[in-house]
């Protein structure tokens, strides 16, 4: 099945690219309430993974205040408060920055990145949940040598996990950009386990989907699409990931994935939008703003990039 | 017609995102020696149209020497050595920075970028395109202040040159990145039109043709893929465009032109050099790297950029 345009983009009033790919909206009880494109193929949730992930580490026993679940849940933007908060947690395991399976990166924040000495592991935006992890395996007495192979207990759980809140199998475990093992599900079983969280009455479940709203400013950073849209819609649960992926789900469990095929990450915005707005739900000026939709010939507005029309029938 | 899969992003030996797109190739004669996808719908050639804007700047009656002619044809770095060949076009022009309709941006060279005391006009990699189209106005007595509007006379002159190197009518124009008058036409008229400027026996066709060739620093600039391509291989003429378009000329006249349908960067290098090992060219080394096609995890090769299998059959 070839997935449908759902993004176009306009210069001039001529089409100039495409952007196909899945979306679907499933409702409160998981079933798909919209679909368009193959939303059962699984795909890699690449960071809209980590809050599931998150779930499976207070499965397995983990303790944690939730600024610093928020942190684990997060692809943050290596601001200094982020990197200070990984490090505090790595410290209270006993455990210094040279145990994070991480690489080194710059800040993805722009004044933190000029600011920066150089790379560092505790900067790149996974750091969070892989401080997460290494204070699982501190605390149930795993080694941390390996906490990110596929075959750690921790990574077992984890992927126990997913496979419970998506209510798929997982067949394909891939490595993600920062090493973690990597777990393929579909689209649907994505919208579906993050309307679970929300909906979720307490437990490890509520409690990563609490967090996450509690500390939008962790999960990402300043100026940050997922941090905006938490702070300007409430109640929503939100978290995009690497190659054209993001998530939502809003507090009544109404749940959306999108994934763009060919991974870009300027056409999922203006979905996210549009879809809130069919649901019924104003993102406000500022979010609205995060569309950056506008395509520009000389600095100025010649076109757009655009949701197809009657997307939602 | 939905254009097939070009290149594929392979993660853990899983495809996590696909390039579709239409890519052909022809032979000096102008036929078509080999085609995937749509090639004859129009598509915006964005910056890969320099060389045959500076075509028609030269059959307007443009004087200018073979260095400037090649910073005419570029989409350069903004390396200072660019930004004092527009400056030193425009003072013989008569004129200054302020005349150049192109927006002031940084340079694309990081190190000049952050040497950059902030954006102008001069170092946006179209200037030295607006540098020649103003020249030739000062110099053919055309107005100036609206050399970039698609009625000048400098436009129509060059609307009706690229018209005549594609053999096609221009029926859309829109305004590219720059502000400049953008036509679209076919990638067989894209590919087209790069044989026919190699292939010229002399005239403003062929002198763009060696110009580019023989100044490719001039074009992009340091470590850019143009310049590298050209210094490696040949008698090669390259030139790149925005949201997906590359095309090329070998010395014989064989040609090709690419778009990416979703305006992918990444997908490009990757299919110009499988279709220079086709065509029997052996990149070289230097070249070979501009692919950038390793797929990382943890910062370790877990996947690559892949052209699909049996794409030339």
């Amino acid at each position: 099945m070839t997935n449908p345009v759902l993004v176009e983009v306009v210069r001039s009033d001529f089409v100039e690219s495409t952007h196909r790919g899945a979306l679907v909206v499933t409702a409160p009880d998981g079933s798909v309430r919209f679909a368009a494109g193959d939303v059962e193929r699984p795909v890699y949730p690449r960071s809209s993974n980590k809050p599931l992930q998150a779930v499976g580490m207070l499965r397995a026993g983990l303790t944690i205040g939730d600024e610093e679940l928020a942190l684990g849940c997060g692809s943050h933007n290596g601001e200094p408060g982020h990197v200070e908060g990984v490090l505090s947690m790595l410290s209270r395991a006993g455990l210094t920055e040279d145990a994070l399976a991480c690489p080194p990166a710059f800040p993805l924040h722009e004044p933190s990145m000029l600011a920066a000495a150089g790379k560092r592991r505790a900067a790149m935006n996974c750091s969070g949940k892989h401080a997460a992890m290494l204070m699982t395996c501190v605390q149930l007495g795993w080694p941390t040598e390996d906490y990110a192979a596929a075959t750690h207990p921790l990574q077992e759980v984890v992927r126990a996990t997913v496979a419970d809140l998506t209510s798929e199998t997982i067949e394909t475990v891939g490595v993600d950009g920062c090493g973690a093992p990597l777990f393929a599900f579909s689209l649907t079983g994505l919208a579906r386990s993050f309307g679970r969280l929300v909906t979720a009455m307490g437990g490890p479940d509520r409690r990563v989907a609490d967090a996450v709203r509690a500390h939008p400013w962790r999960v990402a950073g300043t100026g940050r699409e997922d941090t905006v849209l938490m702070r300007n819609i409430e109640g929503l649960l939100v978290k995009g990931g690497a190659e054209g992926v993001h998530a939502f789900a809003l507090p009544d469990g109404t749940a959306l994935a999108v994934k763009i095929d060919d991974g870009a990450a300027r056409a999922r915005i203006p979905l996210l939008l549009a879809t809130l707005r069919h649901l019924g739900i104003d993102p406000g000026d500022e979010a609205a703003d995060l569309a950056r939709d506008a395509v520009l010939g000389g600095g100025k507005r010649v076109g757009e990039l655009r949701v197809v029309g009657g997307l939602f029938g």
